[in-house]
């Protein structure tokens, strides 16, 4: 750490509930809140991981979450020692860009200097210290660009957005040649192959003041909707929004607001270990696995099982003789299904009853 | 109904807690308390059964149960408006010859001139009225005789005890030739096509003087340890027994006791949709199924499921794409095996910490 370093206020969404993730996920209690690969929460993990290493010098974190889970924050913010600059409480979810409009117009306000990271809290992120690194080689850029981190492929994944790098900005970040929807499996496997595609994994770095110029170039209506919802007095550490005038702002994500139309993106390629843990699949194969490809976590006995997932934050699960399956058990709902169908989980989740699901 | 029909009283034996119906049944809530193919409970479903009707004259019953099952028997009396003779509480399971011989004893004092219908709570019986015409004639024959209830077979089922039936003592009741172990499967098939063999169902019509002077004569040491055990006053409805005499009684059942035994062993053939409901495959099959074969029962949800049995007795279960699974949940436990798996449960739950098993 230096002092010629740029001080970075670490903004952290807490929005989504992660539906493919139900029952552990839910409306109340949503993915991010809860232990994976890892002692503590998604959160926690993602607050703890900007710290002063590597080269980065972050402030107090901002945290913006669902109103409803206030208290949550701050419990689990207590358990790790760690005070927030401030919360600030959604009374509805509208994606990303206006959550970032507010943290860029509190962020000038009070670190008119300091650059943003802006960082979803439900990512596993396995290589901190090469997070940490490729920010702080991305804050020059950052002063001027808003820069994206695009998580090096490891396989043809069609499950994410990609970022074609174009030419370098400074070692190790790019301009953005363009950016890709989830694209076919074959367009997918001829970007890896190509070596100049990232993953999208929707974290940031920029300066306050060029994001809110940004955004009130390509999308004025969800910087005036969105700042229209902070209240006058902002001074304390817990800030609730104008709850009809953010329910009024269009929904949007920082991609598809600004980052898909302004000249002043950039992506900076990294290899993090990265992931979205967006699948009870991808919990299994991230877990530790046993010697029949098992994982289970809480109170679990197996009997003859192989190549599931036997996953309890509660009840004692048996499991006999299964194979290839996902259990989840939580003390209000089940989850059965072969790892084979997991594709099919959403859909189910939506239709449950509204006090079931993790709908937001 | 006339008044030249004996007095029956009825004795429901409420031991035992299903092993194999795990987690629903457990040491803390067996069985016999939870219903399966009806609104009511096993248990209930018994009381009620033997009700005046059919030629059959029945006392109020005496009701037999662990010690810590009072209440819960209590409970469920009270939800079928039913006021039980009495409830005798055993200290420790010590199968069904103590218990029937502590019946007799009461029985004796209270109504010598009745007979005792001696039925385990955990059996289904789907005619009813079949069951208590069996019982009225084969009235007379239980004043000298110990009278057992054979099941027709309906398959060469190797999981039961068979009896082969002798000459006729009366319609439709018949001297026993022999009692049979569960039989290999051949044996079993002979036994079908044979004819004259039937299930052991565990049920018993006798005298009191009768049953106790043969259990005398075959097991005294039954007789005095189980005696014993009953307190000096006994006059209340609830009957606790002394523990440790009660503890120093052997475990017997009826069968090996008396009725193998003694010549006064009768068995009365009848067909009246008996099942012992011994396992969640049974309650699969027993069940209402779908259009794919599954059944369910409580808060739960399907989506491309065959052949499954999917129970909850309180969580939302949502099964997706499985095939042939027992799935079964309470909020304190979940079982998950293949029905092919079915016979493994019992070392599972065998091997459970003690409070999450149901072992005696």
């Amino acid at each position: 750490v230096t002092d010629t370093a740029p001080e970075i206020l670490p903004v952290i969404l807490c929005g989504g509930a992660g539906t493919r993730l139900w029952p552990l996920s839910t409306d109340t209690s949503p993915k991010h809140f809860h232990a994976f690969g890892s002692e503590k929460s998604l959160f926690q993990d993602t607050v703890l991981r900007l710290r002063d290493e590597d080269g980065a010098r972050f402030l107090a974190p901002l945290i913006i979450c669902g109103r409803d889970h206030g208290s949550l924050v701050e419990a689990q913010l207590a358990e790790i020692g760690v005070t927030a600059a401030a919360t600030v409480l959604e009374p509805c979810g509208r994606n990303t860009a206006p959550a970032a409009a507010i943290a860029a117009q509190l962020a000038a306000e009070r670190h008119p200097q300091a650059l943003i990271l802006l960082a979803p809290a439900d990512h596993q992120i396995a290589k901190g210290q090469v997070f940490r690194q490729t920010i702080a080689r991305s804050a020059r850029v950052a002063r001027d660009y808003i820069v994206t981190f695009g998580i090096k492929p490891s396989r043809p994944e069609t499950g994410y957005g990609y970022i074609q790098c174009a030419d370098p900005l400074a070692p190790g970040v790019f301009s953005v040649a363009r950016f890709v929807e989830k694209p076919g499996a074959a367009e997918a496997q001829n970007y890896l192959e190509q070596g100049d595609y990232a993953w999208n994994a929707g974290i940031f770095l920029f300066s306050p003041e060029v994001f809110l110029r940004e955004l009130r170039a390509h999308r004025p209506d969800i910087a005036d909707y969105a700042l229209a919802a902070l209240p006058a007095e902002r001074k304390g550490t817990v800030i609730g929004l104008d709850d009809a005038r953010f329910r009024a702002c269009p929904a949007e994500s920082i991609d598809y607001a600004v980052m898909e139309h302004t000249r002043k993106a950039a992506v900076a390629p990294c290899e993090i270990g990265w992931t979205d843990v967006g699948s009870w699949n991808e919990v299994w194969r991230l877990g530790a696995q046993d010697g029949a490809a098992n994982v289970s976590r809480g109170s679990v006995i197996t009997a003859n099982a192989r190549g599931s997932l036997i996953w309890s934050d509660g009840p004692i699960v048996a499991a006999i003789g299964v194979e290839d399956l996902i259990i989840v058990a939580t003390k209000d709902a089940v989850l059965v299904m072969p790892k084979s169908q997991a594709q099919a989980l959403k859909a189910v989740v939506e239709a449950l009853p509204q006090d079931a699901s993790s709908r937001d």
